[in-house]
């Protein structure tokens, strides 16, 4: 009863609300999966836009101020900034807390940061519980923010409704930094940083990569020039976004990647269920603790204890 | 039988039974369970340096001449790159076939990338069982190369034996790039590019962010400045490595350290273990066929799925 009510609330906007609900499935606290369950069906209005690129590339400024364009027009915006890289301190964005205190003190701005915690993973569809608590409230447009891009946060990344990945110019010298798979990923690219010198080549490899990917919706990516800190080219940015947005609703493929997403979310909350109900059984903690000491010392190899574990849990 | 004498080629470091081997583990494939047993008590032997850090930073060519420099030694080298950012091309490195050409040649270097496949996940665990079937080769070092900064890409450094963490000048600027988390990691950090601007900048800034950290083991991770690309600094970056190392095998701290590994690599195995269990249910792939796109069209939520799911398995 007391969630029903937390996701009535959530579902008026009402930020504090939010920001506990958010906490619920991160943590995956008891209810957590009821909240969700109440939540979904009122999700589907807000358009979810994400954002990926290096660290450096200047996605946060990126980001900020295609929120502060957003909040001109009259939206609420939401902000859900990924950060993996902190394993051991839990994840304190750096620059978080700077940024919260130029848009943290608008009311129509929600900014959470999502951090990896405990054993049982889960980040990746916390992260998209967050995003879709937030589309419930109400918030017009929200936008996911991915540091690096390591596995989990181009998964994150892929289900947003319109995908932005950011470049700098520079970054082209090196074959390493223009990969195939980011480039599959991206609807909209951006090279962001767009004063600097180099800014042509950036573009024409980033055009001749582009001509060699073949999309199965038949879309051709626009290339946004921008420099965020002047607040250059987010108009063309969010043009970008929504023309794949509008794009989307009458494309053939539209349809199987919504599908993709799907399957993808199931098996992520599939494999942290599973793994947090094998843990759960009698005994199978301290089992776990003994078995990573043998296999520290060499004493026994990861695969056979995982085969006890396995029996043990099933006792 | 077959993988048994498979083992047994593999112990003797022939290349090709050490490429079906990994094959078989990254495949999921059947006996790759046995394998991993057969292979475990023959390793501990190499030296597993990790290499990560942004793209463009360079890591690649460093690799290389990291890995040039230890053959100069007469030691055997094993290359693991992980390569996460391609999932729907199945992650062909573009530089990959380029730096095969130059070491490739050398029957003492063995390269190989990981990409993520299929639905299951296991990219990290694959990427350390194919570390532990190098090591069981007697390649004398094994160099484990991550693209991005994501969770798995740093859950696969830290278990290395020596994180290296490569950065570049003028990535400094921008206090995104400098995260609490990628700090914590890195036993070694390397400014590579150094002949650019701003080396001192972002040397500066990095001795900075070292002296807040607090390692558990007391140690003060060195800064080593490269230019790969023209062969400088690598006999300062192999003797940074090789300290650490040294420094490692009296440590408190080294114990706890491998004894959190092994956990991770139980609870990554049985995570995969589980969800491949379930799905190998009567009638449970056809389910979340069906599943995905009742989620897709919004007429389900994927919690209530999950639970069907869950439900059906235990039948």
């Amino acid at each position: 009863m007391e969630s029903l009510s937390l996701v009535q609330r959530v579902l008026t906007g009402e930020p504090r609300a939010v920001a506990r609900a958010i906490s619920k499935v991160e943590d995956g606290a008891e209810g957590a999966s009821d909240l969700m369950k109440a939540v979904f069906p009122h999700t589907g209005r807000g358009l979810v836009v994400g954002i990926t690129g290096s660290p450096g590339a200047g996605k946060s400024s990126l980001v900020d101020k295609l929120a502060g364009l957003y909040r001109k027009r009259g939206e609420r915006v939401g902000i859900v900034a990924v950060d993996p890289s902190s394993p051991f301190s839990g994840g304190a964005i750096l620059g978080d807390r700077i940024r919260m205190q130029a848009l943290g003190l608008d009311p129509g701005v929600f900014i959470r940061s999502m951090a990896t915690r405990g054993n049982l993973g889960g980040l990746a569809r916390a992260t998209v519980d967050a995003v879709a608590i937030l589309d419930a409230a109400g918030y017009e447009k929200i936008i996911v923010e991915t540091v690096g891009v390591g596995q989990d946060e181009v998964e994150i990344v892929k289900t947003a409704d319109v995908s932005v990945v950011v470049l700098v110019p520079g970054m082209g010298d090196d074959i390493q930094a223009i990969k195939a798979g980011i480039m599959e990923i991206g609807d909209v690219f951006v090279i962001n940083k767009a004063d600097r010198d180099g800014v042509l080549r950036t573009e024409k490899e980033l055009e001749a990569l582009l001509s060699l990917a073949h999309r199965p919706d038949g879309w051709s990516p626009p290339i946004v020039k921008t420099v965020a800190t002047e607040n250059k080219g987010l108009e063309e940015l969010a043009a970008a976004v929504e023309s794949y947005r509008d794009f989307q609703k009458d494309a053939e493929g539209a349809r199987g990647r919504r599908r993709a997403v799907a399957r993808w979310r199931i098996l992520e909350l599939l494999r942290e269920r599973l793994l947090a109900r094998a843990l759960e059984g009698d005994g199978v903690g301290e089992r776990l603790d003994a078995l990573s000491l043998e296999v520290a010392d060499k004493r026994r190899d990861p695969y056979s204890a995982v085969d006890e574990i396995i029996n043990a849990s099933e006792l």
